[in-house]
């Protein structure tokens, strides 16, 4: 969930993070999405942004005529908050109700595409093949590698996509395509990782003797929290007798891109297990009305002295 | 292309390697199939075996009825000679027209499955993992490794399958499973390669602290062709003016399980690059008219004293 503030009026937009388009909403809104990033996608329907735009009345020409029109120029929000569930386990294994978020950080994703003849599992000798799954294979132990070289408990690595074909168990792979995700708080740091993957994935090409394709499709810094935000979110915890504990988002949200052109903060409340994309994720309704009470403290808070009907916060 | 001959008629009967149901009609009319293992398959419209046999008239009870029914017993056959493309470059390379099969290498195939606890890609540092995906990479290139190990170039063992889930690229690998298939000429040295695979795969699960299960779906012993039938298919293609290699089938055959009831023997023919199991996979209609002349040269010759309506061989 996300608010957003404009400069005079108490103007609250809920959203989801993701569309058959855009995994953020945000990204679009802060001006951080390519037009011919849309140009390619189609919905489950084969539709196009734009004409799923122009059928809810967006009545644009072009999709970089509804990013221009849509976007949210810096300095016409006074402040993005947003809610949300923690992904992680920290919350509640110590037990507390509030995260109020320090930092996100910076993520990047990548596809990597190996190539090779294929063959006959059972004709095809050894001293023959060029076998693109195994190239695979060795690409994504190079990953955690490379992840784990950092020494930095923040930078994690994962190979989440990987696919062979013709995938036949008597049919030496003739492609291999990986999906690599790689996010650290420290956005440098994460480049450096992202670069040594980039490099291995070359070498293994070469010792695999197959071709390789790589596609960035992402790599965004990380962003910093808003400190009259996190003021704000804090004393709001306190107002409700909630314990908070000051913690960086490791997954990425609207608030990374919208960081970019207002002042953002976040706030979490704790998920079983720190669960997360997997459908038994789950949050507690205490904990949501908890976190949603959080929220509206925290822009009444941050609102002060812009509300329109003359209310105080306590009156809320 | 297989041609049987009964004990005193001439009886050809021509079949696919595969149905809907068996990667192997050989496997079953040699007593080699389990009926369980036809209880568990459906086609791709949902059809079982049985429905699918009693469908065009076989009016069995039961799969073991079936099979029992359909069974070739040892004796009933006196030669089993099989025509195929060699699905290897060899004679291609050679400028070879024909192979005489002496031997056919010992086919296995396993599946194992690899389960952890998944997670969110950012959010789970890596300490806490216990990713599916990097212990199916671990178990590919140990696969490898291992056929490797033996030194002898009959040993081939691919990793054909490779699916991760939930296959997204923000979520660690909760499940990998992977298709397995070693072969050899030397029966005993390829289930030593299978152990060793099977002992890396529990190895490899207590490393990445996931769960394992294996399942074996064949492991079949190698089979040699008849010394009368390879002289038949030397003095066929003599006869035609072919050039002839003695050589071994890398790939399995309806022959290595008749192989188990009946003399047996087989006869290759060269194909475009070696390529099989893919599309471009190519015979020239003068190799597969060599083919053919050859194998019925070859049922000739074995059946002499056999031809019910009193032709001789040089009057085919």
């Amino acid at each position: 969930m996300a608010g957003a503030l404009a400069a005079d009026t108490l103007d609250v937009k809920l959203d989801e993070n993701g569309t058959s388009f855009l995994e953020m909403m945000g990204r679009a809104m802060a001006g951080a999405l390519a037009a011919d990033t849309l140009d390619v996608k189609l919905d489950e329907n084969g539709t196009s942004f734009l004409e799923a735009a122009n059928a809810v009345g967006y009545g644009g020409e072009s999709h970089q005529a509804i990013l221009d029109a849509t976007r949210t120029p810096k300095g016409s929000v006074d402040y993005f908050v947003e809610l949300h569930i923690e992904q992680g386990p920290l919350l509640e294994q110590e037990r507390k109700d509030i995260g109020v978020v320090t930092a996100i950080a910076a993520p990047a994703a990548l596809e990597v595409h190996f190539y090779g003849d294929g063959g006959h599992a059972g004709a095809q000798l050894m001293p023959l093949r060029n076998d693109a799954g195994l190239a695979g294979a060795e690409l994504a132990i190079a990953v955690e590698a490379h992840t784990l070289a950092t020494g930095a408990e923040d930078t994690v690595g994962t190979t989440g996509i990987f696919e062979v074909s013709p995938n036949a168990v008597n049919s030496v792979p003739r492609e291999a395509r990986l999906g690599i995700d790689v996010r650290d708080i420290d956005g440098q740091r994460r480049d450096t990782v992202v670069q040594s993957i980039l490099d291995s994935a070359a070498a293994i090409a070469v010792k695999r003797k197959v071709k390789v394709t790589t596609n960035l499709i992402n790599q965004d810094p990380p962003a910093s929290c808003d400190s009259r935000i996190q003021g704000a979110i804090a004393a709001a915890a306190q107002q409700l007798g909630l314990s908070t504990k000051h913690m960086v988002s490791r997954a990425y949200h609207d608030s990374l891109f919208m960081a970019r052109v207002a002042p953002t903060g976040m706030i979490f409340i704790p998920c079983r297990e720190g669960w997360s994309h997997r459908p038994d994720e789950f949050a507690s309704e205490k904990d949501i009305g908890n976190g949603v009470g959080v929220l509206a403290l925290t822009m009444a808070e941050l609102s002060e002295g812009s509300w329109g009907d003359g209310k105080s916060r306590d009156e809320l």
